[in-house]
């Protein structure tokens, strides 16, 4: 295992900017981890070596960018040009895309290595697919960005690009011991990209750290101050945010919240319960509306002329929310504004929200990819959130959650980051499944 | 010419459905149009007769669908499975996508008869592609739905698709004498379009009449309520909104203007004059910061890898708006609210606005297709919008337009289905260059 692999994407680009390690180097260093490593684990759909050495190469004549030698996965359901797209589903295996969507041209701009195509299930909803936990391989990974998330926790990425439309991001991030963004909605541009719910699907990003996620983001989304400043905040006002149906929590989950607020507490910072705010409990529903309908009509080919080729758990999803009509949909979008001003209220006085990532750790078994229910909230509100790994129980992770004002972005990155810090992750990625 | 071509959608899908006429001549009668017409008017990139012929046997052997026979247009920005699609671009000509974009696959569950891909400027932009004016064939059809609204306006079909982002789909229906119907911010399910600003794109459709833009939107978004009920509105409040900056109105829009205040008061309707915002006149700076920098980042693969195969109109405007920084871009959704506000109090008493839907009748030549500033704000506002044509200038029609409150699109058809009858209109779409 090369030592190469052992650094985040922050320092890495910071040698490679500086010459002192090669692009063609840390190819060849994430090309042979994956060698070692995916056959087991699966996070990859799609990796050509040679596709990776070439470009490589060609990095290392042309210089450095702001992102140079990043290794990057990119979720199924984003087109490129250069790699087979399959949205995750049999029906479109092999599919060749003729652009590359925004995220990866501005990836490949920055001078990242774009190493593969990572597993997403069918079309980011929640048919599992061949990825393993890489802590536990009899374990899900969690899903929709299950690849993503992956090859990050076992050192096969140092960024994956991930998509978010309940709750891909930040729980297969929390099952996987990874650190999950998931931006304000539209932040990260989301053209070209396999639309699920166009009003939900958001864009972003998996990575080792959170200042690898704040420093990526920044150059992404053009955005200079989206990355961490030197100094961390001193004192962060932190709101401890028992999501409901809190009750499905498991006793780890409210062990790494406990964890979390002990350590915030003892680092200066200071937390306080919010009381949930009686719209909150709402959201679920109001989430399966908006989606359903959108789903429903944005697979409209896919239900129609694909029917017979997309899996029982998709169909059955398509199935069930067929019933979501219109008015269920215009009434759930109507209740949006008051919910998120009752919040908006209940959170007046702190800086961020902390919450749960996921009811606990990973599942057994690969028939499900885990609840999103406290996902769902912070999707619909648009609000960013990011997962921060905070404690190992029967060898796998599980992580919090730390959810800003949509627009904060800057200031939830840097609270996530001195969450962190507090609970002195990231975990040794390379620890996951050795 | 088929008498055929003479009905209207909501008459010629009656005449399907009741069997006294079969989808294959319907197919037959738009076919033969198009070989008569589209030589010289070229709205249509792509028609391949024996496809449509095919779908309608197919058709008349499966029964009759709510669009039963409809001849549908298809903008040549939106993904069709069985057809190539080139955004327009000289940079995608011929490529083929692996799906129908759901507006297809709902138009063809339905019972349409999709009759080909129209013409569309380079990525709904403003480069002008081969169609010509149907009334005139020496003054541009606008742009960028230009295809979509010319085909309807010569009876090579009944409805088309058009998006808008500026002006896109009000303005051609204008200087085409077509009704253009822009929904509320996705109304109609807006994925496998090519996106050009994520906030703004709005797919809408062109039609002869406004009854037939109900009828289709009201199958299509899955909204019965849409379709107009048999009796029009009797008293209806209507406030002229000119438009800032009104100046660049030429005569013919105002003289347009002036006749339908005169209709709609004659006909027992109120029109009052709105006071205009002073927070209105930012809407188009506020437009161009929101749009410049979402298609400078949606197009990041053109820009960076097909930049020598794009138009230099499509060059210029990536050039001119790459200044535009994400501080711009936040200031500008950031105002948002507040003109919205003002503006809903300023229209607090009536129903509907009635506004210019283009500067006046369409220029002469092709180097421009036309100035979309009395179309901006309502995109930008994400406000449904309907062009109404109006009346004739030297052979060249000229429209109003309605505008209602978001989420209002019923009202709003309803409206203008009474200034539609006030003003006479349709005109005969076939006089256009017979």
């Amino acid at each position: 295992m090369s030592d190469l692999i052992q650094y985040d994407a922050t320092d890495l680009i910071a040698k490679v900017s500086s010459g002192a390690v090669s692009h063609r180097e840390v190819a060849e260093a994430y090309l042979d981890r994956i060698a070692e490593k995916d056959g087991e684990i699966g996070a990859y759909i799609h990796c050509d070596p040679e596709l990776v050495r070439r470009t490589a190469d060609a990095r290392d004549k042309a210089g450095a960018g702001p992102l140079a030698g990043l290794p990057v996965g990119v979720k199924d359901v984003i087109d490129t040009v250069d790699m087979p797209t399959g949205y995750g589903s049999a029906a479109y295996e092999g599919c060749q895309p003729y652009w590359d969507a925004p995220c990866v041209t501005q990836s490949k701009a920055a001078g990242a290595l774009i190493m593969g195509k990572t597993v997403s299930t069918e079309f980011a909803m929640a048919s599992s697919g061949k990825t393993r936990n890489p802590w536990n391989l009899a374990h899900t990974p969690g899903g929709s960005s299950s690849g993503s998330c992956a090859a990050v926790a076992a050192g096969m990425a140092l960024m994956a690009f991930g998509t978010q439309t309940a709750g891909s991001i930040i729980r297969p991030a929390s099952y996987c011991g990874v650190v999950g963004y998931k931006p304000s909605f539209g932040l990260l541009e989301p053209a070209e990209i396999k639309v699920l719910a166009h009003s939900l699907d958001t864009l972003g990003l998996v990575t080792r750290t959170v200042r690898d996620a704040a420093l990526t983001a920044s150059v992404l989304a053009g955005r200079p101050g989206l990355a961490l400043s030197a100094d961390l905040p001193s004192a962060p006002k932190v709101g401890l945010f028992r999501t409901p149906p809190f009750d499905p929590a498991e006793p780890t989950t409210v062990a790494a919240l406990d964890l979390a607020v002990a350590r915030i507490e003892a680092a200066g910072g200071t937390v306080v319960e919010i009381d949930v705010p009686d719209t909150f409990i709402t959201t679920h529903d109001l989430h399966a509306a908006v989606m359903g309908w959108e789903v429903t009509r944005a697979l409209s080919h896919e239900r129609t002329a694909l029917w017979d080729q997309l899996t029982p758990v998709t169909r059955d999803f398509l199935t069930e929310k067929a019933w979501i009509d219109a008015p269920a949909y215009d009434a759930a979008r109507a209740a949006l504004p008051k919910v998120a001003a009752d919040l908006a209220a209940a959170m007046a006085d702190v800086d961020v929200l902390l919450a749960p990532a996921a009811p606990g750790t990973a599942p057994e078994g690969f028939t499900s990819t885990g609840a999103p229910m406290f996902n769902t909230p912070w999707t619909l509100l648009h609000m960013p959130a990011l997962n921060v790994p905070a404690l190992m129980h029967d060898g796998l992770p599980v992580g919090v959650q730390v959810i800003g004002r949509v627009g904060e972005d800057a200031k939830t990155l840097a609270m996530a980051a001195f969450i962190e810090t507090c609970l002195d992750t990231p975990f040794d990625a390379l620890r996951g499944h050795p």
